[in-house]
């Protein structure tokens, strides 16, 4: 049915590469979920952690309900209660289950929710065959967002997995993976010049609402550490007393500290004064090299402070990440992992290191909308602008972010509080 | 080992028939699990209820801590860490999981649940060739608590299934038995004669702490309603306005239907004028005739005031249960069964009917220790006496009760608000 | 207008007779508030503590609302947004505000609820000029619950009050008696026999609804201990681990003092391994001859069971009280008074000694409704039998109880966890 | 002791001018309470809002510690412990009262707080005589900071006071000045042009550290409205839904309207389908020409987006009121005041008009550091930079602030969800 689709050079046209792109990334997902129990797909022990049944259903969700409910001519959806069940947060797409009951929700089964990801998938795979060629760029881009939606729920996925493993007393391990060992790569600082810099995403391929318009802003001169900070260096800020002394910390980031009990990252404990972490392979040694990860904005703020430098702003980390050119940054990636603790700065000759693939970088710029920002109209308008409020934004990527999903203008974004997520530290001054 | 046990008419040691109870009530435990799918194992959707992995652990702990740890020489726990994680409440017996985070163990997985019970079955069945003999009485004694221990959380476990798939919006059916109808039974008061009266178990048969020192206690004359309230009576009581006057009610219980939105007993829903609940065997049609239940002890004291009645004391139901040969009631058990709504009194020569098998009769009776009630000795003393605090005591037995764990003598006990066991209402006068 | 109304040897009518009591009540009332600043009229500390000024407004409203309003004619209220405003519990009464906003009114003023107090007790002396004959029976009884009721909120406010003072970093003092020392007594067992024993109010005087009806209880054979617990024998209990030991502790008594953080009874503390505690007339060492007081259910029940004794039963006490003879104990009163540390049995003779005047005693019995137990018609109805629901019962009287206001029938009760009340331990076996 | 202090025109050394200003804003502070009750200075009806009392002592206790006990030779604090109860929020400057207690401190009382401000102006007056001279440029900033101290809490204690006042179901009036009528004044956009601006405080008088350090931002184009939007422009969106469609809302603030129940701004009330408010004159009918206050930033922001315009950031909001003059802008202040309803756009020849003394103006710009900020050393450096954690910016000022106390840079900072300001909405495209 569809005429106006162009083939490329091996011969395929945009949707057959669009589906094989959809197929590779459903794959992925479902690959994460490899080593998993059944019973490891239930539970929701902390709201902000959804059960990884949760993940694969809702994932399913957004390409049946936006693409083939909408697009694909006499379809039927999977189960007339999923889109009730499945639906996050689109008050728009109609009524859902409350976020925090996601953990009580036994059925559909694991192997239903697979036989529901199949009917789905094979659905788009029939999209070539039966889609009308008028909405094929409409599908188009909602393959894409689909597919970009997909690869946010896999880094989501696999730290979730984290947190839910962890809560096992029995400290089941995920996966056994080599380790290359961190090597010390010397810190320095890294001046940009004044002036007034680009900011936002242009070009041709794909990104998220937020990262646009491109507009300007103008900056001071300003200098960036050319590697995080590793854990070696968090210890210290530990053993210089950095949690008991209120001065280092912002008044709410001292308040969650004493709430919460904080003495150190999550997933780190001490014995008999070693200290270790928790992770996907099992408790281990800390490794002091490599970059400290699963601290809040407070602690990596409070830790900024400590060390007499500050965090640098969105505005700077993307300028200064334009100038250092990133992609000969040393990468890491959900693809080529999955593990932490991570080798530090594998390919010191990098001007500045780990600007991708290792942990997230808090900023000190709170997630708010571009001058000229405009929400979507519909459903997929709900996407983002609506958590533009009491969040702090992030740079970079992390270990557990695909490959093909980060790039210098993506913009993350959490509570101030949040630690489950591969979150680090880079300083400026 | 064992020289001193004697041999019944079949031939069987006490030892050996304690063993074949033993084999008989683990498998029942099983059999209740059968209809479930291994997420359904997994959430505590509320406190009150656990998963059912936990279920089928915690009773097996129990025979391997008490029994088995202590008495059978050589023994080597399953695991190390099973006694911390399956430990529900007995301090003496070391550290536990916290009470409300049981629904976040995914493991140890539901496979391996059921090794750790054939693991510890073996070794119960082992003891007849291993004890020694100056043990047996207390084994014996132990193996007796266990059994019924084991029996009071198969009724827990049913509730519990009924609790979490009742959370599915899916709604899934835990089986389909074919219902006998309710037959209408005239309702009567039967007098019972102003005197002392004895109170708690005497006899050979268990009975648990509580349920001792037999006494005397002093009654006024008083009368018994020879039928249980039936939902049909129920609902009447909710179309006068019931839950909307707060004059029937005590202040804890107005303010807890307020709260809680209370407006019909647990798992009722109202469409179109009419009224369903939620069973094991799916939504069904309320059944008038069947007995009403899933009410808490404010909705019991509410409707008897509404009615003009009022609730038996636990001495008055135990004295007129004596009186009124409860053993020539009709019964249903859980080995009979396993469906709500249940049919009444299917026997209706009886003289009062429906003492057990049915519902669990709230008594506006506190539960508190009798005359002469000692604590046990280690962690067993802290069995039953220690939770003698804000709980009505319920007698009878329900239909989710296993056919040889009811006695009039029994004293079931829940918090006041508690409605997600099978109880019900009897009205005294 | 009152023709019917006899007088007494004195030439008083009985009207006259109840005015003179209700205004000698009165006056009580006010002396009570005497030492307060007026900002210590206000606040709500812990929502069972009201502000004084709620009190002296409530009490003053139940005249207005049942006796003025109903029964003298042409009555006006004083301010027509009182009712709302002073309304404690009677949702018969109509609209209230909610408790817990009590420390929120500002207004009226303590001036304005002084002359709401002249107002109201203006119009009841003028009943005997102005009252219907035919009301002066119904008008009688309400004046006497009236004056009822403003005792019991005589004993709630001294003991708001001194923990409104104690809220005070500064600490102020209250008042300053001249206190007599406490004297050792012999702690003696004295025996009572198994019988039928009649239990609740009978004779001419006042007592509330929930005394009535009266009844026969069965006793097995007691003793009762001639003297209360002393600081002394409790600091033994702590001494000895008493709080850190779960054994002694009801499961909801355990998990309070943990989630409490207890070590002693309330107003307590240690300070250079000496205890000193706040009272009325300030800080003060603690009296170990003294009773002890301010402690919980709990901590009762846990002394009783570390002692290797035990509470009596409500009815256990009563017996007990009857046998021995209350009205020959050592007495203290509000009236006496007001003051705590308290001497121990002055009066060494008595057989059993502080039944009455020193602390309230917790017993080992639920508030339940007595075998025959009616609820009064109206809103007076609501007075007690809607809070019979998780409390327990005390008997006796304190310190803080107006002297014409305890007898050995008197049901008081608080929830198991209530310390702010001058609540004190008696053992028996 | 001074010799180095230089005479102005008048012959007033600085310190003397100093102190002049001291005293007129101390009396500010006391005529705010004038019109108050005794027992309206002491409850604190949510955490928010502090008791009068404390804004009178905490203010004293600024200068007690910063200046007299550190710098007036032989100063003796006025009592020991008032450092403790009114020490807010510097955790270096000792031990504290926990915020949400406040309202339980009866002692000291009003006039003991009176008597402390008295004793702390009586030295603060006597330094002149007392000062060490190489102090004195260190007190005449520690003077200034206190008075702006003083004067934030002006603001903040007419805010409570009208808070608590609203509170009470007698709804007492504070005051009753004559109201000018509001007159309509046209809406419309001014235009800025695109460039690189100045933000923050450049010059000689006082700023908070929170305006330092000057700096440029780059701005595009924009466009800034004249005129505040008004009840009547908020009347409407409401009649058309806006409280009951989650589209216009952010997703926090969605969350928020249905939580809290909003419907309305606070203080609103309906009757009969008209709307009231309460002000501090008593409750009246809204004035539709008056701009909208009393609204969260969640109200603000779903306003605008259903307008179809933004908020301005407050670059933006600095930007424009640099171009459009705000001291020839029509000017309402808490010094010619005491009232809302206010009266909208007095001097409609203004080009941008009511950016100064009608409400505080939500901005989209999260209370952030500016680049180069630099926190103080020692307990001053709390004063601000610990509080840059989700909060939004407002600028401008309102009828409740201080004549001198408003200027262009001026960086007010509220959670999202505050109400009980004078805040209003600016909107901007």
């Amino acid at each position: 049915m569809i005429q106006n689709d162009v083939a490329d050079v091996k011969g395929l046209s945009s949707l057959q590469r669009a589906i094989q792109k959809f197929t590779r990334i459903r794959r992925t997902t479902e690959r994460i979920c490899e080593p998993l129990e059944t019973e490891d797909y239930v539970p929701q022990p902390v709201v902000d952690v959804s059960p990884p049944k949760w993940h694969l259903s809702h994932t399913t969700w957004f390409f049946e309900t936006f693409i083939l409910a909408q697009h694909l001519p006499g379809y039927r959806p999977f189960h007339p209660r999923f889109g009730h069940l499945f639906n996050s947060y689109y008050n728009a797409a109609g009524d859902r289950v409350s976020r925090d009951q996601r953990g009580f929700m036994t059925r559909p089964t694991v192997r239903e929710v697979m036989a529901y990801r199949r009917h789905v998938d094979e659905h788009v795979l029939g999209l070539e065959a039966h889609l009308p060629g008028e909405v094929l760029e409409t599908v188009l881009s909602l393959l894409e967002i689909g597919c970009q939606h997909e690869q946010q729920h896999q880094e989501l996925l696999v730290t979730d997995v984290k947190y839910i493993l962890s809560c096992n007393v029995l400290r089941p391990v995920y996966h056994q993976p080599v380790l290359p060992r961190s090597e010390p790569v010397a810190a320095r600082y890294l001046p940009v010049a004044e002036g007034i810099h680009p900011i936002g995403f242009t070009g041709d391929g794909f990104c998220f609402d937020n990262e646009l318009a491109p507009h300007r802003v103008f900056l001071d001169s300003f200098a960036v550490r050319n590697t995080l900070v590793t854990n070696g260096e968090y210890l210290e800020f530990m053993q210089a007393g950095g949690y008991s002394d209120f001065r280092h910390w912002l008044s709410e980031g001292w308040a969650t500290v004493n709430a919460e009990g904080w003495r150190a990252p999550l997933y780190w404990e001490e014995e008999d004064g070693q200290w270790f972490e928790w992770t996907l392979a099992g408790r281990r040694a800390v490794d002091l090299l490599a970059p400290v990860t699963h601290v809040s904005f407070f602690e990596a703020a409070a830790f900024a402070a400590w060390a007499g430098k500050r965090l640098l702003t969105e505005f700077e980390w993307e300028t200064a990440a334009r100038q250092f050119n990133p992609s000969a940054s040393s990468r890491n990636s959900l693809d080529s992992w999955l593990l932490h603790p991570l080798p530090a700065a594998r390919e010191p000759g990098t001007e500045c290191g780990q600007l991708l693939g290792e942990t997230w970088q808090w900023t000190n710029s709170a997630y708010l909308p571009y001058p000229g920002f405009r929400v979507a109209e519909g459903a997929l308008g709900e996407y983002n602008g609506k958590f533009m409020m009491n969040q702090m934004v992030l740079r970079g990527s992390s270990c557990a972010t695909p490959a093909d999903h980060s790039r210098p203008t993506y913009r993350n974004f959490f509570p101030a509080s949040a630690r489950w997520q591969f979150t680090g530290i880079r300083l400026g001054s």
